[in-house]
């Protein structure tokens, strides 16, 4: 199992993801784009990119928005692996840009 | 605009959907799903009525769940459509079993 993350190693690595933030033991980023269809299509890359890790994010999906929450339940906090997921899932962001 | 409708028509207009709960303005229901990507795909069918019907749900997306809240937000609360669009998505939950 992975081992949870503390507070010094999360304040730590999530300065390498700036547009992320810890919250409660999740990391946390919300998405905008120009329409319904854009966003989903998002979503649709970022669960690819789950489905291949075999860890799943909670997305929060509506017109214009997908928002992301991640953490490692059995971990009981955030691990390596929830850093691994946000940083490939704002690897498809930047590719959209 | 699509009229919202009173608290009379919604109690009476959600008997034909028993799955679903009006709450706080919004119809809502959550489907529970094998794994990840079922729930997905299911997400998928749902954005694709929403394109059709233009008017859009939000959704909660986790690994064997989509939650979903329909309201009309120009009304300010629950319009036929958002019947329309409950009905639509029960359809294809139905045509999974």
């Amino acid at each position: 199992m992975r081992k949870k993350l503390d507070p010094s190693e999360i304040s730590q690595r999530i300065t390498s993801l700036p547009d992320w933030k810890a919250e409660n033991g999740r990391l946390l980023r919300a998405f905008s784009f120009p329409d319904f269809k854009s966003a989903l299509d998002f979503v649709n890359r970022a669960g690819a990119i789950a489905e291949e890790m075999g860890h799943h994010p909670d997305i929060q999906l509506g017109w214009g928005r997908a928002a992301f929450e991640i953490s490692t339940h059995d971990a009981g906090g955030i691990t390596d692996n929830d850093f691994e997921l946000a940083r490939r899932i704002d690897g498809i962001a930047g590719a959209l840009k």
